[in-house]
């Protein structure tokens, strides 16, 4: 019992100052959402594992968490049944349950369930935790947060559109400078099939995707490795090194993938996304033709957002997708999504030390306890610092100066006051200002209107 | 594959709508912990279910939702080695983590955990959801939220009388009339010591608290079914019975306890709360001597709140603790607590229509999709008026007006700007108030200044 009880490996305990930081991320991607006529939806933690599973690939089914039957699980399997049965087909015949893995398969699921409710296009957004039996690492959760917002119903571009500007505007609200990378499936496909390798569209585009990790030698290796051939090769090396800016690189891709529908079909949803935005973003977006994400997902517009100044992985992504409710029966419904990483951002917003004083300040006066008398002189001082919208603790023991301004230091309060027997006789307070170390005698209305002029 | 999807029974979907009034609900009750210095924490989803185990009672035990250990779970077992074990003790065996099953365990082991990070006292408020294997009826579910605030490394009564005012300015806030119920522990073992029935304190606390469901002779019945004697019953009588002010009751129910150290105690302590939130509080907070909850874990003030307009159990309870963090190895320390019911509360609005507009208000705004010239004018309006703060859409497809409006209406959208060829022409745009029918015409700066004066 005395040993120090501790949490599962991959999980977290978030104290308060965490807490405020993480709230200031998250509020003001909730804005942000809000202004532009998102809607928050949540779904259960637990789904029907015959929701999820399937829908995130044979390594996706092991990594979901599932939950026991309640009561009696084994089901009349006798103990012979069980040792000659696979783990893995046991797991399914002792669980009916799992906790969600992302929220788009639950999205998916709930368009789909609540198809007759909703109103097309249908913005949502949603801000859950998802779990994953991963491997932990530096970085990597078991359970974390994931903020997506999404439009279905809709084949508009200006949802693209839209949701390039809500990143620059969260981005923008946050003061991390960022360059946005966009690209398109539809350009991909095509860039595949004027090299000849149309039906090794993953390989080359799993390939080129590393580009910025591995080089361009590595990436062309891998290509000889997938059998592409020489000759694509040699095709595909003036698109993977194209430079300039967006109108340059649209109008040299234009020509290049002149015989494909397909491909010219994707330079002419890209050039509307970038002439649409243009001289509206406070960030760059830059058209990456080496950018591809998940590809087996996404059917048109893909992007990407990454910090220029912090060494990070991606911290946003999101693309076009044509058939996310196929799965569950209703087919033809596109939609487009993005998804903020929470986590990466946090560390960005840490490592540059931009969260705002405000969003992780918590109360900003206290009053010192010298007994009961004196408190009972503090209450309604304190009641009226409240009704001003000042946070407000009267510390509650009556312990020794020194340990209740050590607890005001420690939670950076910015504002104490005292009341001893003097001021009490004069009907006053004094305060002091924590910061600068400043005191000075007040009424109860000059110490409330004092505070409330500051923070 | 074509079933329609559905969610695990007792979960639940929360759409636009009920998200909009679910986050007014909780975004008051964290304004306010936040007005008296409260700060947030949050848990993992997960615990170890050696933290969870044998903390709820043997019921409690069985409701935990248990977690599949990944990969082998059977971990070698053999099938004479799965016959011989109970399907508890086999859920034990399979699974090493559980979903929490209240907010209170996994913050004692927080607590025990970072001690050497916490300033005491601790104040911190959590709301998240918890889990429970209970058979899912009206207003019970598998994974509902709870809305905790606790003081912990404190003793002082001011912990409860600032609890109290809490309690009052959320309901005051929320627009609902409520009766706030206190009891003491501590009253209670005095009322079972002076009529003699010390040792069944549990069995007398029980049947009274009853009291209000099935009146005072069933509570009598249940009293000699206990076992209590005809001369303890007629003793408790006119303690039960007790009417009149909270001062008038404390001073019979003196009396009464006058021979018991605990009672007195108790009854000193409630003098003090009540004598400290006199005049201060917008709701009556009455003195009930039946008031029992959860005897076993309290052993100080109990509280309790009624909503006074509508027909339903208790909506927010509490109470003073002494041990909460014994379990984990670190003892005395003392704490106070209130939980706020989310889920019955949003009822009670609900049937009180109690919700502001404001709150559940979505779109401000939105532009009607003409084709791609007219909609091309629109954006840079759509931009300032985010810009200005107002909630905007464009509609994203050039489908029928009719459609869009309609799109409007299902979204309760107060206005709507239109710009065809004319508007253009001139500049201008039509600005509809949907609710009164009223068109003007009007400049991109005249649209956002009537926008932004309304909501």
């Amino acid at each position: 019992m005395a040993q120090k009880p501790s949490i599962p490996k991959g999980t977290r305990d978030f104290g308060p100052m965490e807490m405020a930081k993480r709230n200031y991320i998250f509020n003001t991607i909730k804005d942000v959402y809000a202004l532009y006529g998102f809607q928050q939806i949540e779904t259960p933690a637990m789904e029907n594992l015959s929701t999820l599973m399937g829908k995130y690939g044979e390594e996706g089914d092991k990594l979901l968490f599932k939950i026991l039957n309640s009561g009696d699980f084994l089901h009349g399997m006798t103990a012979e049944e069980v040792a000659e049965t696979s783990t893995l087909k046991l797991a399914a015949k002792f669980c009916e349950k799992g906790l969600r893995y992302d929220l788009t398969v639950p999205f998916a699921r709930y368009v789909v369930q609540h198809r007759e409710e909703l109103q097309m296009p249908f913005k949502r957004y949603q801000i859950q935790p998802v779990w994953r039996a991963d491997r932990p690492q530096k970085g990597r959760y078991r359970e974390f947060y994931q903020c997506d917002a999404d439009v279905v119903g809709s084949d508009s571009l200006l949802n693209e559109v839209e949701l390039m500007q809500i990143v620059d505007t969260v981005f923008t609200k946050f003061g991390v400078r960022v360059q946005i990378k966009i690209n398109n499936r539809k350009i991909l496909t095509g860039i595949a099939e004027v090299i000849g390798e149309a039906e090794k569209i993953v390989d080359i585009t799993v390939a080129i995707d590393k580009l910025d990790k591995i080089g361009l030698d590595a990436v062309n290796d891998e290509l000889r490795k997938d059998g592409i051939s020489e000759e694509a090769i040699e095709k595909l090396q003036p698109i993977i090194k194209l430079e300039g800016t967006n109108d340059d690189k649209l109008n040299v891709i234009r020509e290049v993938l002149a015989t494909s529908e397909t491909g010219l079909k994707g330079v002419e949803e890209t050039q509307f996304i970038l002439d649409s935005l243009k001289g509206s973003l406070n960030n760059e977006i830059q058209l990456d033709l080496t950018l591809a994400r998940g590809l087996n997902y996404y059917t048109g517009a893909i992007f990407e957002v990454k910090a220029l100044d912090v060494q990070i992985g991606s911290i946003t992504g999101g693309g076009r997708y044509d058939n996310l409710t196929g799965i569950f029966g209703m087919p033809g419904l596109s939609g487009v999504g993005i998804s903020f990483g929470a986590d990466r951002i946090y560390d960005v917003l840490n490592q540059l030390d931009l969260y705002p004083k405000e969003a992780v300040n918590t109360t900003q006066l206290l009053f010192i306890n010298f007994g009961e008398k004196e408190t009972a002189y503090c209450l309604p001082v304190a009641a009226s610092a409240r009704k001003a919208g000042i946070r407000t603790e009267v510390f509650p023991d009556s312990v020794k100066m020194k340990k209740q301004m050590s607890y005001a230091n420690a939670k950076h309060i910015p504002f104490v006051a005292l009341a001893g027997e003097n001021e009490i006789a004069e009907g006053k307070l004094t305060l002091k200002n924590m910061t600068t170390g400043e005191q000075s005698l007040v009424t109860p209305e000059e110490l409330i209107a004092a505070i409330s002029g500051t923070c």
